[in-house]
């Protein structure tokens, strides 16, 4: 493996290219950067062009999508290669060490807004991508490049461009570099996402907040009357307790629990990354099962009568929580979320008014990294990076994986480039040139492996 | 009983001398309201001067106090009148009918802010104090009058005031008109209050906002943690659930339940007056019991992670909640503090962290309307309002009575004259003329009473 600008800071042309890229300030949320998102997909679409890719911008109601194909060829698989160019927001930007749409490296890093989320992630693809073509005038898969300008706000536009593209992005199977490294050095497989279905539930009782003394005693008080239907939430072991959630869940594979228990990293490390007191969750499961592979019901904001500096003495007329369900294979969000309002009207008190909204919802996603495509991706990740790939669900939601399911019928394949220090959507993010280098080379193993599967 | 200005909306003399109390705009909580909180206290002064009392406004570190005596006579009993002059804000103006300084009559009743609380009460005391003096040219009992210019600011000088004076503030009994009145027509006698204790538990874990897809279920989530420990406040029967809170706690006496049982007012004005659904609260006793003689525990407010619009998938870093607990006969403040303390600490989960912080309290207050000055209270409510007067306690807390009571070591007599809807601290708040004149009456009953008590 060469490791050159890794060890010595040089840059080299690939970095160059980087560097250009990661200039366009393409804050995808912010409308006045409107101007500079297009200027960022016109630049990749040129890159791609330059090397040899027949390339396009396409508008959408919203921010443009870039889509770069090879040549088709009718008797080989094609992989379709997903990323997006826009970026978060930089604020706070006093907390940056360096302006960040001015790339520098630093100690091996690469310092600037969208150096790993998601320009390093998708430039390496591409860069691989061109390295072959230069090389061989020819690859050994059809590709096709689909960058997108609104990931951080949504993707509100690409499920109807997918629609509408349908048929040229006929594809065997996704590659998506935009989850993480468990560790520095350790390639990783995601095969898996949890799902996710939101809520409010809010309780009230009397028309307005009441002197606490004049009333207090006599009628309910939403604030308590929420507090209890919480509190039911969770049996005493973690497990949630809502009727009917563990339906059709199954247990992590035995495969699966052995391959996370051999993980080279260690459950301290959620307390050094999250500086909670103690590890806590479902009874009988690793961290890693309970972050990957079971279920959660989580509150995720609270609200209720007073809330400034000291006291007021009031019986709150309302208190309402916001509620998300984080759901694995088996488990449908619609169901869920029936679930639980009926949870909470059965146990609701009588002197209250329940008040039930149904938020979001996503569905989880399982793709056995034990098929030829999976076999595919360890075999790229292990050539790329000279280690055995460690393989891993996630604990969040891409919910656009479960939209290129859903319209191109395939599955997609998570290869994490992201390291847990990389500060993704934070003040200097960064990229490690090693792993912009190493998904270089795992493209290149990636569009070979692939056409072997 | 004559009922002159309430029937034909005639002005009196006593009503013109109302209304002159009424113009003052004497917001204490106010500062551009410094000279009209003295120059109210100016006026009061004078004119109980003009009545042949000796009077003085005494300053203290804040607005002042007026004091009036009578010829002080060794061989009978003395009464403090208490009553404040200081009056509430009077935002949100735009919802008043009428200025609020600028007093008028309406289908028997007096407009203003203070009409009610409290100057429209004092001055009933007063009023009736100087009728008598100047039809006998004497007084039965000789008379203190006390009016604070700080009640709606928390009375931060009174209790220095009552050391600092006294030895000129012995006293027999207090008299103060500044609760309420069951129902138009009934006179009221307070004997009760609940004191109060506050506190505020915060619970943390991680230390900022963690993504509920990336932690949840492997870290504890600190609103799920604070929503279990308030669920354990109070078992199903609507009993507080801290152990030894009912200690010391007597039931209401049976000719208290008997009293209540037979109030002229329902509990269903309860529901009328909240808006809320249903009566609800400790089991086996009745709303009069519950808000009167039965402790509580309410949370006040609420607040962890994210309140606002649709949804988002944090994990809390915190989550805190405002308690107050209303005590009575029999428990202790700081014993009621140290055992929630315990409480929570005791079932505080293993991967949180938990904070608890006391606020302020109060002690609760009983004083037997059986006693010779309850009766003689009795007696004159009697007289004043031709009817026979209930008794109750109030659910609040009136922390200067306590403050007499352990600076001046005598009871005070709760004789209400407010009415349910006198919209005290309210727009439009107003006062009927029947109870000032009633008051006046009340006054003049209550001092010969208390000559014979």
């Amino acid at each position: 493996m060469e490791k050159s600008s890794n060890t010595t800071g040089a840059m080299t042309p690939e970095l160059e290219s980087l560097f250009e890229l990661l200039r366009f300030p393409s804050i995808s949320t912010d409308s006045r950067h409107r101007g500079d998102v297009r200027a960022c997909a016109e630049w990749l679409a040129g890159n791609l062009a330059a090397m040899g890719l027949e390339s396009r911008v396409d508008d959408t109601p919203g921010h443009p999508v870039v889509l770069a194909k090879s040549e088709a060829k009718p008797d080989r698989p094609t992989v379709l290669i997903y990323g997006h160019y826009d970026v978060q927001p930089v604020d706070p930007l006093e907390l940056w060490d360096t302006p960040p749409f001015e790339p520098v490296l630093r100690e091996g890093r690469i310092l600037a807004r969208g150096a790993t989320d998601n320009k390093g992630q998708l430039w390496a693809h591409a860069l691989g991508v061109g390295a072959v073509l230069r090389e061989e005038g020819d690859l050994p898969v059809n590709v096709i490049l689909l960058f997108e300008g609104e990931e951080e706000v949504g993707s509100p536009n690409l499920g109807a461009y997918l629609e509408a593209h349908k048929d040229e992005l006929g594809c065997d199977v996704i590659a998506v570099s935009d989850t993480g490294m468990v560790a520095p050095g350790v390639p990783t497989l995601g095969y898996g996402l949890r799902g996710i279905a939101c809520c409010e539930v809010k309780v009230s009782a009397a028309k307005s907040d009441l002197h606490s003394g004049v009333y207090g005693g006599a009628v309910a008080n939403p604030a308590t009357a929420l507090a209890r239907l919480l509190a039911t939430l969770h049996d005493a072991n973690g497990r949630v307790a809502v009727a009917g959630f563990y339906d059709g869940v199954g247990l992590p594979e035995e495969w699966e629990r052995e391959a996370w228990s051999a993980l080279p990293i260690d459950e301290s490390s959620i307390l050094k990354e999250t500086g909670a007191p103690a590890l806590s969750g479902e009874e009988g499961f690793s961290s890693w099962e309970r972050l990957w592979a079971r279920p959660t019901a989580e509150i995720n904001g609270m609200a209720s009568g007073y809330q400034g500096e000291g006291s007021k003495t009031v019986l709150p007329s309302e208190a309402m929580a916001k509620l998300s369900f984080r759901l694995v294979p088996g488990q449908d969000p619609g169901d869920i979320l029936a679930g639980v309002r009926r949870h909470f009207e059965e146990r609701a008190a009588p002197g209250i008014r329940l008040q039930f909204v149904e938020g979001h919802s996503g569905e989880p996603y399982f793709c056995d990294p034990r098929s030829r495509h999976g076999q595919a991706a360890c075999e790229a990740l292990r050539e790329a990076f000279g280690r055995e790939p460690v393989m891993i669900r996630e604990g969040g939601s891409i919910p656009i994986i479960n939209t290129f399911r859903r319209v191109l019928g395939v599955d997609t394949l998570l290869l994490g480039l992201a390291l847990p220090d990389c500060r993704i959507h934070a003040p200097n993010e960064n990229f490690t040139v090693e792993n912009f280098e190493g998904g270089i080379r795992m493209n290149r193993a990636l569009l070979r492996a692939l056409a072997k599967a």
